[in-house]
Protein backbone atom coordinates (compact mmCIF):
# COMPACT_ATOMS: atom_id res chain seq x y z
CA UNK A 1 0.00 0.00 0.00
CA UNK A 2 1.01 3.67 -1.02
CA UNK A 3 0.22 6.50 1.60
CA UNK A 4 0.55 9.76 -0.14
CA UNK A 5 1.05 12.36 2.59
CA UNK A 6 3.30 15.25 4.60
CA UNK A 7 5.10 15.84 7.58
CA UNK A 8 3.19 18.43 8.71
CA UNK A 9 -0.33 17.38 8.67
CA UNK A 10 -1.87 16.15 11.80
CA UNK A 11 -4.40 14.32 9.57
CA UNK A 12 -1.69 12.38 8.23
CA UNK A 13 0.35 11.99 10.96
CA UNK A 14 -3.17 10.38 12.70
CA UNK A 15 -2.55 7.85 10.21
CA UNK A 16 1.18 7.26 10.46
CA UNK A 17 1.07 6.77 13.91
CA UNK A 18 -2.03 3.92 13.46
CA UNK A 19 0.39 2.23 10.86
CA UNK A 20 2.79 2.25 13.79
CA UNK A 21 0.41 1.42 16.61
CA UNK A 22 -0.57 -1.88 14.02
CA UNK A 23 2.89 -2.85 13.14
CA UNK A 24 2.04 -2.05 9.53
CA UNK A 25 5.43 -0.37 8.53
CA UNK A 26 6.32 -2.63 6.49
CA UNK A 27 3.13 -2.90 4.38
CA UNK A 28 2.73 0.85 3.66
CA UNK A 29 4.92 2.92 1.74
CA UNK A 30 5.19 6.52 2.93
CA UNK A 31 4.74 8.68 -0.22
CA UNK A 32 6.04 12.76 0.41
CA UNK A 33 3.28 14.37 -1.74
CA UNK A 34 3.49 18.29 -0.52
CA UNK A 35 -0.20 20.07 -1.02
CA UNK A 36 -0.38 23.78 -0.53
CA UNK A 37 -3.73 26.00 -0.54
CA UNK A 38 -3.83 27.62 -4.11
CA UNK A 39 -0.76 26.14 -5.31
CA UNK A 40 -2.54 22.99 -7.01
CA UNK A 41 -0.77 19.68 -6.70
CA UNK A 42 -2.31 18.81 -10.39
CA UNK A 43 0.02 15.90 -10.34
CA UNK A 44 -1.82 14.37 -7.06
CA UNK A 45 -5.40 15.04 -8.19
CA UNK A 46 -5.12 11.76 -10.35
CA UNK A 47 -4.34 9.92 -7.56
CA UNK A 48 -6.96 12.08 -5.48
CA UNK A 49 -9.96 14.00 -7.08
CA UNK A 50 -9.58 16.98 -4.17
CA UNK A 51 -5.89 17.21 -3.76
CA UNK A 52 -6.14 16.50 0.00
CA UNK A 53 -3.66 14.20 1.89
CA UNK A 54 -3.98 11.48 3.63
CA UNK A 55 -4.92 9.40 0.52
CA UNK A 56 -3.89 5.43 0.71
CA UNK A 57 -3.50 3.54 -2.67
CA UNK A 58 -4.14 -0.27 -2.20
CA UNK A 59 -2.16 -2.70 -4.16
CA UNK A 60 -5.50 -3.43 -6.52
CA UNK A 61 -5.57 0.43 -7.29
CA UNK A 62 -8.41 1.38 -5.30
CA UNK A 63 -7.22 4.86 -3.84
CA UNK A 64 -9.18 5.60 -0.03
CA UNK A 65 -9.52 9.30 1.01
CA UNK A 66 -9.78 10.73 4.39
CA UNK A 67 -7.63 9.94 7.34
CA UNK A 68 -10.90 8.28 9.55
CA UNK A 69 -11.45 6.66 6.67
CA UNK A 70 -7.76 5.21 5.89
CA UNK A 71 -7.47 4.83 9.88
CA UNK A 72 -10.26 2.19 10.07
CA UNK A 73 -9.66 0.38 6.75
CA UNK A 74 -6.12 0.13 8.61
CA UNK A 75 -7.69 -1.25 11.84
CA UNK A 76 -9.53 -3.59 9.85
CA UNK A 77 -6.83 -4.92 7.95
CA UNK A 78 -5.16 -5.90 10.72
CA UNK A 79 -7.71 -7.50 12.32
CA UNK A 80 -7.77 -4.83 15.03
CA UNK A 81 -11.08 -3.91 17.06
CA UNK A 82 -9.40 -1.85 20.30
CA UNK A 83 -8.44 1.42 18.03
CA UNK A 84 -12.08 1.88 16.90
CA UNK A 85 -13.69 0.06 19.55
CA UNK A 86 -15.71 -1.86 17.13
CA UNK A 87 -17.21 -4.45 19.48
CA UNK A 88 -17.50 -1.67 22.49
CA UNK A 89 -20.83 -0.24 23.54
CA UNK A 90 -18.95 2.81 23.60
CA UNK A 91 -17.77 2.87 19.74
CA UNK A 92 -19.76 6.21 19.26
CA UNK A 93 -18.87 8.34 22.11
CA UNK A 94 -15.14 7.19 20.69
CA UNK A 95 -16.28 8.04 17.02
CA UNK A 96 -17.32 11.48 18.37
CA UNK A 97 -14.04 12.10 20.66
CA UNK A 98 -12.38 11.33 17.15
CA UNK A 99 -14.42 13.33 15.11
CA UNK A 100 -13.85 16.65 17.84
CA UNK A 101 -10.18 15.91 17.67
CA UNK A 102 -10.62 16.09 13.78
CA UNK A 103 -12.40 18.91 14.00
CA UNK A 104 -9.45 20.86 16.21
CA UNK A 105 -7.17 19.94 13.72
CA UNK A 106 -8.97 21.58 11.24
CA UNK A 107 -9.73 24.60 12.87
CA UNK A 108 -6.05 25.06 13.50
CA UNK A 109 -4.92 24.23 10.10
CA UNK A 110 -7.32 26.92 8.66
CA UNK A 111 -5.51 28.98 11.46
CA UNK A 112 -2.15 28.16 10.15
CA UNK A 113 -3.64 29.22 6.86
CA UNK A 114 -4.46 32.54 7.69
CA UNK A 115 -1.87 33.38 9.32
CA UNK A 116 0.86 31.95 7.37
CA UNK A 117 -0.30 31.35 3.49
CA UNK A 118 -2.71 33.83 3.31
CA UNK A 119 -1.63 37.53 1.68
CA UNK A 120 -0.79 39.69 5.06
CA UNK A 121 -3.11 42.11 3.62
CA UNK A 122 -6.42 39.74 3.15
CA UNK A 123 -5.77 38.20 6.63
CA UNK A 124 -9.27 38.53 8.78
CA UNK A 125 -8.30 38.20 12.67
CA UNK A 126 -11.50 38.09 14.16
CA UNK A 127 -11.65 34.49 11.49
CA UNK A 128 -8.40 33.43 13.46
CA UNK A 129 -9.37 34.40 17.09
CA UNK A 130 -12.97 32.06 16.66
CA UNK A 131 -11.06 28.95 15.12
CA UNK A 132 -8.44 29.48 17.77
CA UNK A 133 -11.69 29.79 20.35
CA UNK A 134 -13.15 26.01 18.91
CA UNK A 135 -9.56 24.65 19.45
CA UNK A 136 -9.67 26.00 22.98
CA UNK A 137 -13.16 24.78 23.30
CA UNK A 138 -12.30 21.44 22.44
CA UNK A 139 -9.02 21.76 24.68
CA UNK A 140 -11.39 22.10 27.73
CA UNK A 141 -13.76 19.66 27.05
CA UNK A 142 -11.07 16.72 26.76
CA UNK A 143 -9.53 18.28 30.28
CA UNK A 144 -12.80 18.03 31.53
CA UNK A 145 -13.32 14.24 30.29
CA UNK A 146 -12.36 10.60 31.24
CA UNK A 147 -10.50 10.38 28.24
CA UNK A 148 -6.66 10.91 29.58
CA UNK A 149 -7.75 8.64 32.86
CA UNK A 150 -8.70 5.88 30.05
CA UNK A 151 -5.87 3.39 29.55
CA UNK A 152 -6.82 1.66 26.56
CA UNK A 153 -5.52 3.17 23.07
CA UNK A 154 -8.10 5.07 20.77
CA UNK A 155 -8.23 6.23 17.86
CA UNK A 156 -9.46 9.44 19.27
CA UNK A 157 -6.74 9.40 21.61
CA UNK A 158 -4.08 9.67 18.55
CA UNK A 159 -6.15 12.39 16.68
CA UNK A 160 -6.09 14.25 20.22
CA UNK A 161 -2.19 14.02 20.52
CA UNK A 162 -1.58 14.65 16.54
CA UNK A 163 -3.86 17.55 17.75
CA UNK A 164 -1.20 18.70 20.97
CA UNK A 165 1.80 17.89 18.69
CA UNK A 166 0.03 20.59 15.78
CA UNK A 167 0.05 22.92 18.16
CA UNK A 168 3.75 22.52 19.90
CA UNK A 169 4.84 22.80 15.99
CA UNK A 170 2.71 25.22 14.67
CA UNK A 171 1.69 27.68 17.76
CA UNK A 172 4.77 27.26 20.02
CA UNK A 173 3.52 30.25 21.59
CA UNK A 174 0.13 28.95 22.61
CA UNK A 175 0.53 27.76 26.46
CA UNK A 176 -1.78 25.19 26.17
CA UNK A 177 -0.59 23.66 29.03
CA UNK A 178 -0.88 25.84 31.43
CA UNK A 179 -4.53 26.09 30.94
CA UNK A 180 -5.28 22.37 30.33
CA UNK A 181 -2.46 20.76 32.90
CA UNK A 182 -4.38 17.12 32.91
CA UNK A 183 -3.95 17.30 29.23
CA UNK A 184 -0.60 18.52 29.65
CA UNK A 185 0.24 15.73 31.48
CA UNK A 186 -0.69 13.10 29.85
CA UNK A 187 0.40 14.10 26.24
CA UNK A 188 3.69 13.83 28.09
CA UNK A 189 3.30 10.23 28.54
CA UNK A 190 1.73 10.01 24.88
CA UNK A 191 4.29 11.70 23.46
CA UNK A 192 7.09 9.44 24.41
CA UNK A 193 5.36 6.14 22.28
CA UNK A 194 7.90 4.81 19.67
CA UNK A 195 4.89 5.49 16.79
CA UNK A 196 4.50 9.67 18.49
CA UNK A 197 8.42 9.74 18.19
CA UNK A 198 8.87 8.06 15.07
CA UNK A 199 6.25 10.85 12.93
CA UNK A 200 6.74 14.13 14.98
CA UNK A 201 5.99 17.08 12.74
CA UNK A 202 8.61 18.37 10.59
CA UNK A 203 8.17 21.31 8.10
CA UNK B 1 -32.88 12.63 20.30
CA UNK B 2 -32.54 16.32 19.90
CA UNK B 3 -30.67 16.95 16.55
CA UNK B 4 -28.88 20.57 16.57
CA UNK B 5 -28.82 21.82 12.82
CA UNK B 6 -29.95 24.35 10.35
CA UNK B 7 -31.91 24.48 7.53
CA UNK B 8 -28.68 25.74 4.97
CA UNK B 9 -25.80 23.07 6.10
CA UNK B 10 -25.31 20.25 3.46
CA UNK B 11 -23.45 18.43 6.91
CA UNK B 12 -26.87 18.77 8.39
CA UNK B 13 -29.31 18.03 5.96
CA UNK B 14 -27.43 14.91 5.19
CA UNK B 15 -28.55 14.01 8.49
CA UNK B 16 -31.89 15.19 8.22
CA UNK B 17 -32.21 12.90 4.98
CA UNK B 18 -30.89 10.02 7.17
CA UNK B 19 -33.65 10.48 9.23
CA UNK B 20 -35.77 10.64 6.67
CA UNK B 21 -34.95 7.38 5.03
CA UNK B 22 -34.17 5.36 7.98
CA UNK B 23 -37.67 6.31 9.25
CA UNK B 24 -37.03 8.09 12.47
CA UNK B 25 -38.63 11.67 12.21
CA UNK B 26 -40.68 10.85 15.28
CA UNK B 27 -37.69 9.57 17.40
CA UNK B 28 -35.73 12.89 16.20
CA UNK B 29 -36.28 16.29 17.18
CA UNK B 30 -35.25 19.33 15.00
CA UNK B 31 -33.50 21.93 17.08
CA UNK B 32 -33.02 24.99 14.59
CA UNK B 33 -29.02 26.42 15.50
CA UNK B 34 -27.99 28.81 14.06
CA UNK B 35 -23.86 29.11 13.89
CA UNK B 36 -21.96 31.67 11.78
CA UNK B 37 -17.85 32.41 11.89
CA UNK B 38 -17.02 34.67 13.91
CA UNK B 39 -20.10 34.95 16.14
CA UNK B 40 -19.61 32.49 18.67
CA UNK B 41 -22.79 30.58 19.70
CA UNK B 42 -21.61 30.06 23.44
CA UNK B 43 -25.42 28.80 24.46
CA UNK B 44 -24.74 25.79 21.86
CA UNK B 45 -21.08 25.84 23.04
CA UNK B 46 -22.27 23.93 26.11
CA UNK B 47 -23.45 21.41 24.15
CA UNK B 48 -21.05 20.85 21.33
CA UNK B 49 -17.66 22.23 22.46
CA UNK B 50 -16.79 23.27 18.75
CA UNK B 51 -19.76 24.69 18.21
CA UNK B 52 -20.15 23.01 15.04
CA UNK B 53 -23.86 21.97 13.56
CA UNK B 54 -25.01 19.08 13.33
CA UNK B 55 -24.98 17.87 16.96
CA UNK B 56 -26.99 14.93 18.15
CA UNK B 57 -27.80 14.83 22.07
CA UNK B 58 -29.31 11.23 23.30
CA UNK B 59 -32.07 10.90 25.41
CA UNK B 60 -29.31 9.86 28.36
CA UNK B 61 -27.52 12.99 27.57
CA UNK B 62 -24.59 11.74 25.67
CA UNK B 63 -23.83 14.23 22.88
CA UNK B 64 -22.59 13.07 19.53
CA UNK B 65 -20.87 15.40 17.17
CA UNK B 66 -19.95 15.24 13.14
CA UNK B 67 -22.46 14.51 10.57
CA UNK B 68 -20.70 10.88 9.65
CA UNK B 69 -20.93 9.73 13.39
CA UNK B 70 -24.23 11.13 13.85
CA UNK B 71 -25.36 8.98 10.74
CA UNK B 72 -23.37 6.21 11.44
CA UNK B 73 -25.19 5.44 14.87
CA UNK B 74 -28.15 6.22 13.27
CA UNK B 75 -28.22 3.77 11.13
CA UNK B 76 -26.78 1.50 13.99
CA UNK B 77 -29.48 2.72 15.76
CA UNK B 78 -31.85 1.62 12.97
CA UNK B 79 -30.69 -1.72 12.38
CA UNK B 80 -30.00 -0.55 8.85
CA UNK B 81 -26.78 -2.25 7.23
CA UNK B 82 -27.58 -0.32 3.78
CA UNK B 83 -26.20 3.02 3.98
CA UNK B 84 -23.11 2.25 5.25
CA UNK B 85 -22.64 -0.97 3.22
CA UNK B 86 -21.68 -2.50 7.12
CA UNK B 87 -21.79 -6.20 5.69
CA UNK B 88 -20.23 -5.48 2.30
CA UNK B 89 -17.32 -6.18 0.50
CA UNK B 90 -17.02 -2.21 -0.79
CA UNK B 91 -17.28 -0.74 2.42
CA UNK B 92 -14.45 0.98 2.18
CA UNK B 93 -15.27 2.25 -0.88
CA UNK B 94 -18.70 3.93 0.15
CA UNK B 95 -17.08 5.36 3.04
CA UNK B 96 -14.17 7.11 0.91
CA UNK B 97 -16.58 8.29 -1.60
CA UNK B 98 -18.88 9.49 1.30
CA UNK B 99 -15.65 11.03 2.60
CA UNK B 100 -15.38 12.60 -0.60
CA UNK B 101 -18.26 13.92 -0.93
CA UNK B 102 -18.08 15.68 2.53
CA UNK B 103 -15.00 17.21 1.39
CA UNK B 104 -16.92 18.69 -1.22
CA UNK B 105 -19.12 20.12 1.12
CA UNK B 106 -16.27 21.50 2.58
CA UNK B 107 -14.43 23.00 -0.16
CA UNK B 108 -17.98 24.71 -0.99
CA UNK B 109 -18.88 26.10 2.01
CA UNK B 110 -15.37 27.28 2.70
CA UNK B 111 -15.90 29.05 -0.41
CA UNK B 112 -19.24 30.63 0.57
CA UNK B 113 -17.42 32.07 3.52
CA UNK B 114 -15.09 34.05 1.49
CA UNK B 115 -17.37 35.36 -0.65
CA UNK B 116 -20.53 36.12 1.32
CA UNK B 117 -19.00 36.28 5.71
CA UNK B 118 -15.39 37.67 4.88
CA UNK B 119 -15.26 41.09 4.98
CA UNK B 120 -15.05 42.08 0.72
CA UNK B 121 -11.35 43.89 1.23
CA UNK B 122 -10.10 40.64 3.05
CA UNK B 123 -11.13 38.26 -0.05
CA UNK B 124 -8.56 36.32 -1.66
CA UNK B 125 -10.21 35.29 -5.02
CA UNK B 126 -6.95 32.26 -5.32
CA UNK B 127 -8.54 30.76 -2.28
CA UNK B 128 -12.09 30.59 -3.59
CA UNK B 129 -10.51 29.11 -6.89
CA UNK B 130 -8.79 26.63 -5.53
CA UNK B 131 -11.48 25.60 -3.41
CA UNK B 132 -14.09 24.99 -6.58
CA UNK B 133 -11.28 23.48 -8.35
CA UNK B 134 -11.56 20.65 -5.54
CA UNK B 135 -15.26 20.25 -5.86
CA UNK B 136 -14.93 20.28 -10.02
CA UNK B 137 -12.50 17.43 -8.86
CA UNK B 138 -14.57 15.72 -7.33
CA UNK B 139 -17.47 16.29 -9.23
CA UNK B 140 -15.47 14.49 -12.61
CA UNK B 141 -14.36 12.26 -10.34
CA UNK B 142 -18.44 11.25 -9.60
CA UNK B 143 -19.39 11.44 -13.02
CA UNK B 144 -16.90 9.10 -14.24
CA UNK B 145 -17.69 6.58 -11.15
CA UNK B 146 -20.35 4.11 -11.08
CA UNK B 147 -21.95 5.63 -8.61
CA UNK B 148 -24.69 6.95 -10.59
CA UNK B 149 -25.94 3.63 -11.98
CA UNK B 150 -25.53 1.81 -8.63
CA UNK B 151 -28.70 1.38 -7.53
CA UNK B 152 -28.31 1.25 -4.05
CA UNK B 153 -28.71 4.07 -1.32
CA UNK B 154 -26.02 4.88 0.52
CA UNK B 155 -24.40 7.72 2.87
CA UNK B 156 -21.87 8.59 0.22
CA UNK B 157 -24.96 9.07 -2.13
CA UNK B 158 -27.19 11.03 0.10
CA UNK B 159 -24.16 13.22 0.80
CA UNK B 160 -23.64 13.60 -2.79
CA UNK B 161 -27.13 14.95 -3.48
CA UNK B 162 -26.43 17.55 -0.29
CA UNK B 163 -23.45 19.15 -2.50
CA UNK B 164 -25.29 19.20 -5.40
CA UNK B 165 -28.51 20.90 -3.56
CA UNK B 166 -25.96 23.25 -2.17
CA UNK B 167 -24.37 23.98 -4.81
CA UNK B 168 -27.94 24.77 -6.50
CA UNK B 169 -28.84 27.16 -3.44
CA UNK B 170 -25.54 28.94 -3.14
CA UNK B 171 -23.84 28.83 -6.20
CA UNK B 172 -26.72 28.64 -8.71
CA UNK B 173 -24.54 30.82 -11.78
CA UNK B 174 -22.54 27.39 -11.66
CA UNK B 175 -23.62 25.29 -14.26
CA UNK B 176 -22.44 21.88 -13.34
CA UNK B 177 -25.06 20.39 -15.23
CA UNK B 178 -23.85 20.84 -18.59
CA UNK B 179 -19.89 19.50 -17.78
CA UNK B 180 -21.73 16.37 -15.62
CA UNK B 181 -25.04 15.56 -17.61
CA UNK B 182 -24.56 11.86 -15.92
CA UNK B 183 -24.48 13.04 -12.40
CA UNK B 184 -27.33 15.86 -13.56
CA UNK B 185 -28.90 12.66 -14.89
CA UNK B 186 -29.12 11.10 -11.43
CA UNK B 187 -29.53 13.98 -9.48
CA UNK B 188 -32.69 14.55 -11.19
CA UNK B 189 -34.26 11.67 -9.91
CA UNK B 190 -32.80 11.53 -6.57
CA UNK B 191 -33.92 15.19 -5.88
CA UNK B 192 -37.48 13.97 -6.12
CA UNK B 193 -37.18 11.73 -3.35
CA UNK B 194 -39.43 12.40 -0.45
CA UNK B 195 -36.39 12.81 2.18
CA UNK B 196 -34.81 15.30 -0.27
CA UNK B 197 -37.74 17.24 -0.59
CA UNK B 198 -38.61 17.49 2.41
CA UNK B 199 -34.79 18.89 3.61
CA UNK B 200 -34.18 21.33 0.71
CA UNK B 201 -31.75 23.80 1.72
CA UNK B 202 -33.20 27.64 2.81
CA UNK B 203 -31.50 30.64 4.16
Amino acid sequence: MKLYTAPATPFGRTVEIVVHELGLKEAVEVVATPVKPTEPNKGFQAIAPLRRIPALRLDDGTVLVDSAVISEFLAVHARDTGLFAHDRPERFTVLSDYAMARGMCECAVSTRYEEAVRPQEKRWPAWSEDMMDKVDGGLAYFEASSLPEDGRLTIAKISLGALLGYLDFRFAHKDWRRAYPKLAAWFAVMNERPSFAATAPRG
